[in-house]
């Protein structure tokens, strides 16, 4: 993941929380989950950067949408508990994986703030503006 | 737990993954939970190393395989959140209690990364290998 | 600290770093010590992500540049063991406290990767363009 | 990193230990710092485990040998308590970074248990021995 890819999606993902009127903050990690960027909108609650980390982080370390895992890491899943690992995972939206053209995972974005649906729309933009 | 034995284990476990055409993680621990050996195969999603720390911690620190730890620490069993506990344990399968020809506990394996099913399969395998 | 001054200041940072020929990570905190924004360069080694952390909390945490916290934590300082504190902080020169025109403090600025020489230049430069 | 190299670089790490009649842990990291493989030889005390994971953490993490982050990172060094960052890394020998015929990163060995000499000439010798 170069720095130009993931400062235009951090860029992608501003706007379009700006242009939604919600505010979020946004983390982007590389394939093996080591961050590359990050912004905190103004007036989003604190707690919610550590939020965006791990969705961003969940989407890296298991190569999945963190609303997907969500379904896996439920009490009626056939992974039930599997947020607890890797030091705290996220089990609902707003983390998603970042692909090239190809399908090669480059890393995760995890947005995180607004309405879980909406995090996960703001996600999917940014996600998918990468180049190469 | 001797080296000796667990690396004949790890060698066993990693054979037959590779037999079965999947890629997993494979932790080894002592009576005491303390790891004496690990390896991940190539192309395992990162998330997946901690999976196998916590599924051979959990079998070693309950002295019950992770699948039967999943049952009493279910939202709906008896000791609900015990997967909290420990720095975070793993409530399913894919961690087995390792125990020598008179039944006294040696340690736990973990394996991860294939369906739960395949996990479990590959370490009672692993486990049975052990000699004294 | 506004989102708006942070990204102004990181920018600065990158494009002094560019010019210098140095790779960096730079990471902005507000006066509470937690993330505004945070950007890593293209090759920068791993472990220098969470230095720049370290770098902006210290400045933050203790109202003073990080070379002037390694004076006061040195073994033979007043305060040895200070950067054991607060999960760990930074006792070299790179992290700076970012003040606005009237002396208030607003949040800190760490930049690491480069010299210790240069990580102060960058740093520096890049506190003094916030606006209010 | 491949884990049929690194399992080639632990087998020669632990038969040289052995040779030698010293007692061991060997951590082999990635170029990120993600364990690929690891062991600990009979009768290693038990703190030594976490001692050889920081020591090929921090070889990865700064792409240099752990006995040459000591000189930064002394007291009198330019980056003295650098070793506080990232989870913790080591200030003494053991820790090898391990690079390919062209020179890049692969990742990093820590070997620790013995004297720091003996350490540090297991690691080196194990670190040659990647094939490409």
């Amino acid at each position: 993941m170069k720095l130009r890819d993931a400062a235009l999606m951090l860029r992608t993902a501003l706007d379009e929380a700006e242009r939604m009127g919600v505010q979020v903050c946004v983390t982007i990690v590389d394939a093996t989950a080591w961050p590359v960027t990050f912004a905190r909108m103004d007036g989003v609650p604190l707690g919610v950067i550590d939020v965006s980390h791990k969705k961003a982080r969940t989407a890296a370390l298991f190569h999945m949408d963190s609303a997907e895992f969500a379904k896996v890491a439920h009490p009626n899943g056939e992974a039930y508990a599997l947020e607890a690992t890797n030091g705290g995972l996220t089990s609902f939206g707003g983390g998603v994986v970042i692909r090239n053209a190809k399908g090669a995972i480059l890393g995760g974005i995890g947005v995180s703030g607004a309405s879980t649906e909406d995090d996960i729309s703001i996600a999917r933009l940014a996600a998918t503006t990468v180049r190469d």
